[in-house]
């Protein structure tokens, strides 16, 4: 039987990119994806779809509400979006602290349910620096914490905390998963989708989609999804 | 204006302690419960009394649902309980893997919202040594985990990860939340409460903190809780 892997899966264009490295190393793949009071379900959507055509052992989703905390957290003590964007370059409305944190402790807790060791994130810090968790150091911090908090330590393995996207550019993580057969089509990762869920074209996010499949004289698949 | 703290607050005897210890330190507390699906509501509702008789700030409530996700990885997988047993001593049927480190992530996420560096934890490794997620070397591999995983890295500040109760007896936690002004009837512990929610006075739970409390010449309050 071959071994379990949890992949973090959005249903963007990195975790899903993410999920072909997995599928390709010959992992059984459990896919874990959050519904933490997003405001675009189609992202949800998307990981669903590019789960099924990559092929998944198992979708999990797990739910939580952040949003109205996060709110919270940003009105009830006031503070200012500004001093968000000091760190995070861009938060979108629905920015949490800490959030790559809350997903790898649950996926931390899901592959030690089911005996996996490989935890798969697409975090990259070539586009977005700014980001402190998506991080070579946090990575590493994560993977000793992973280890001491669960029964690895008194196993004596380890997780590995798979980070296969963590030094490409945006074109570079296409090149790689069309090399897979990703189909680029299914991932979502705008801003601002019409109520069908189609990308808009021009937020910031589409616009580093576009700009990255335009170096590999391609137009970004998902802008004409159906 | 006081400084703000996050107590993970469970509704146990450990936790509610934890809160009165940081109301003495004279933080304004944030209170963190978690609803993942355990089975017994009484816990919630005594994390939320408690709160309002020690005086928070606020109370917050995650809500998430382990219960089928753990259920199935136990089933699915055919791991058998009893290797749960070797590395935790005795398993409660709602016991999630890397629970503590799912809760940590989330206390973090909202110390980082609210502006607040410390966070309490009720852990304490004398009972039950066989949790790894309790022991102090998780406990500081968490800390450095969130200092490199949130803003704090960039600010150069550290998160305080507070555990007052890690190196005291059961006995020794009922004095200190007694000399606090703690009132015990509205924690609880017990794995098998009635339909009122009092507990049933004999499971092991009920067991450990009956002890505890006999030595001190008292009986447990919440066995006569109304």
């Amino acid at each position: 039987m071959p071994p379990k892997a949890v992949v973090l899966l959005s249903g963007g264009l990195d975790s899903v990119t993410c999920l072909a490295v997995a599928k390709k190393e010959k992992f059984d793949v459990h896919a874990l994806c959050f519904d933490y009071g997003q405001r675009h379900k189609i992202e949800i959507n998307c990981a669903r779809r590019s789960a099924a055509k990559i092929g998944v052992e198992k979708f999990h989703l797990i739910q939580f509400d952040l949003r109205q905390w996060g709110a919270s957290a940003l009105t009830s003590d006031q503070l200012a979006v500004p001093e968000f964007q000091e760190y995070h370059g861009k938060v979108p409305i629905t920015y949490v602290p800490a959030r790559n944190l809350i997903f790898l402790s649950f996926g931390t807790a899901l592959a030690e349910g089911i005996g996996a060791r490989d935890i798969f994130i697409g975090v990259n810090s070539m586009d977005y620096s700014g980001y402190p968790d998506c991080r070579p150091p946090f990575i590493e911090a994560f993977r000793q914490c992973a280890r001491l908090g669960t029964k690895a330590v008194d196993e004596h393995w380890e997780f590995n905390i798979r980070t296969p996207l963590q030094h490409l550019r945006k074109r570079e993580i296409i090149e790689l998963g069309l090399s897979l057969g990703v189909d680029y089509s299914l991932t979502h990762s705008c801003y601002n989708p019409d109520p069908d869920g189609r990308p808009c074209g021009h937020c910031d996010s589409c616009g580093l989609r576009s700009a990255a499949f335009a170096e590999l004289g391609m137009t970004d698949p998902a802008l004409t999804r159906k």
